[in-house]
């Protein structure tokens, strides 16, 4: 594997005002997962506040023998947005993965770009002083550990560390990163469903060949571009203009304007699970169907899959383009909903392997969103 | 809190032939619960063949300094006698601990008596060449970690490791007790409901001071007389005579000679679950009722508390009066219930807030089986 180029190389410099952009742009590309951006930025607001905002660096300039680790939040975003993190929880969790390694972090990274799960290396960043990485492990939101390209090209999950508020821990240590995935989820549930997460330990190299390069910078300017496409009173004109100038997203449409006419919605083994229906403005009888579990899987017009994972299903706000978390959905909410190419890391036969529509018990075949439609 | 006298304060000197006999007391003091005696015997054989046999140290000749730790099975009994251990995976969960403390172990001690539970450390001390101390942390088996004496009178059951079958890990620390069972309960369950256990790390004078004392050794006096006693034609009364001469256990008396008439019995939250009935012989209408939890918790005839937990409820075949555990109860069975006194460290408050009748859920409260009845 060797690292894909992102268009823009440069490390990002977030500011602490940068951070609703960021926790915006994050949302998007979260496609309905990740956790809430609001409760996100909230956190990282305050944490940037106390410690100082953190040092964002590209994966380009990193030393091959640099430690990173990645923090996060595991859980059901319904929950989340009831049972608050402190940070000292995730601070916790990224100090003990170093302890137990031996090898102390010099960088931190996200493991998945999205509302909260981009903010909390933010957190954890600025309590302990060290840079945070351009970068992720999907491009997107996925609801499951493993599914991250870390793993897909190598690099164990475990030993991994759980924290929950009382400042409770579990090590988890296993060569199989979908067992690590069943033990956590089992901690996490009897952890009350919304715990912090250090793992991933890796080196600087492992970070450059595995990770998702420079998503930290396209969810800033993704929230950006929302914001000031707002003002000219086009945001989802602005946001697919600026997708399709980047690398990874290029390939976007929109698949459906209109309203959620029907929405099922549980908290079942640890996810946010359910289905909604959004129900054209135009042609009310011309029904998208979106399946989800935290993050939004497969949509589907009439029957026929118009954008399946790992390309992303993004729902936002109709007028001023807010991306909408699963856990924001609402029955007669207005929507537009954007099918987009996801980056290349994912569409491979190993990554397929672990992120592809079999792994979500969907039994279409992955068909990328360009082959799906011609005017994308 | 004073360590408490035991009849025969002596290391006890058990040899490779003992084993049986030791599994037959300790599967007798396991009040049904403890893991089977029979499996735990063979994996104690064979690892006292490939490794040697631990030697036997009494509490008494214990350094303060020494670090001891407890090594055990938790789980569902039913699913130990499908699911069995290498003794690979104990190591480990031992030696885990060790690192993870920074104090390696000097000496192992039992958690609780019990058919597997008492042989599994004498597999932890053979394979890593240390002794193994005659003192458990209840004088009987119970369902939950925190169910401990150590625990009782202060000492952390966490940091506590559990390893599986496939030497996968987790690390549980917690400040609190019963979160450390609802934990390690969730990951076991997840982990197969049988795994491996190192937990209570502890100096020599917590040992002393916190643990139930002779207990190994008593265990094997008891397998001992048994087997003396079937020799004579009655080893109920070699039993009871045996345990009239012990501190511990000198009130005990046959609450019910009779037949298992009625069975409920079911794998739940990873417990074996259920009661059963015990028609008397001489009078059908005469019933016991015992609800278990893992071990047999109450004996009620005719609907009046007859022995209560802590004190014990030990269910034994009628002829040879060999311990029957709950995972092998079987309608029809001809059995002697016996109830006796438990313990003294169970029966001061601060133990009946953690192990009385409350603590499962019984209305009943404590009342101890020699003020019960007037013959015991």
């Amino acid at each position: 594997m060797t690292a894909l180029p992102v268009k823009n190389p440069k490390p990002a410099h977030i500011t602490s005002e940068d951070l609703r952009d960021l926790a915006r742009g994050a949302a998007f590309l979260g496609t309905g997962g990740g956790g809430d951006p609001y409760l996100g930025r909230l956190m990282a607001e305050n944490a940037v506040r106390d410690f100082g905002m953190p040092e964002i660096i590209s994966v380009n300039g990193l030393s091959d023998d640099a430690v990173v680790l990645t923090a996060a939040m595991v859980g059901a975003p319904t929950v989340m947005i009831e049972k608050c993190a402190s940070g000292e929880d995730l601070e916790l969790a990224v100090k003990r993965l170093g302890e137990i390694t031996g090898r102390q972090p010099d960088v931190i990274s996200s493991a998945e770009i999205g509302g909260a799960n981009s903010l909390l290396p933010v957190i954890a960043a600025a309590r302990l002083g060290l840079p945070l990485l351009d970068c992720d492990g999907m491009g997107r939101a996925f609801p499951e550990i493993q599914m991250v390209t870390f793993n897909i090209y190598g690099v164990s999950p475990t030993p991994a560390v759980v924290v929950n508020e009382h400042l409770e821990t579990v090590v988890v240590e296993t060569a199989d990163p979908k067992r690590a995935e069943d033990i956590i989820r089992a901690v996490a549930i009897q952890m009350g469903l919304s715990v912090m997460f250090s793992a991933y330990s890796m080196t600087g190299r492992e970070a450059k060949t595995t990770g998702v390069h420079g998503t930290l910078s396209i969810a800033l300017d993704i929230g950006r571009t929302i914001r000031a496409g707002r003002k000219q009173g086009e945001p989802i004109r602005a946001l697919l203009e600026y997708l399709r100038s980047t690398d990874y997203y290029k390939h976007c449409k929109v698949l459906s304007d209109g309203k959620i006419a029907d929405l099922s919605r549980k908290t079942d083994k640890g996810w946010s699970i359910g289905h909604c229906v959004v129900s054209s403005l135009a042609d009310p009888d011309n029904c998208l169907d979106i399946t989800f579990r935290n993050e939004f899987l497969v949509a589907r017009q009439n029957g026929r899959v118009v954008t399946i994972v790992p390309d992303m299903v993004c729902v936002v706000d109709s007028e001023t383009a807010e991306p909408i978390t699963v856990e924001r959905l609402r029955y007669g909410q207005r929507v537009k909903v954007i099918g987009i190419s996801c980056a290349p890391l994912l569409r491979t036969p190993e990554a397929l392997s672990v992120v592809g529509p079999n792994e979500f018990g969907i039994e279409e075949p992955f068909q990328p969103i360009e082959e799906i439609h011609d005017d994308v």
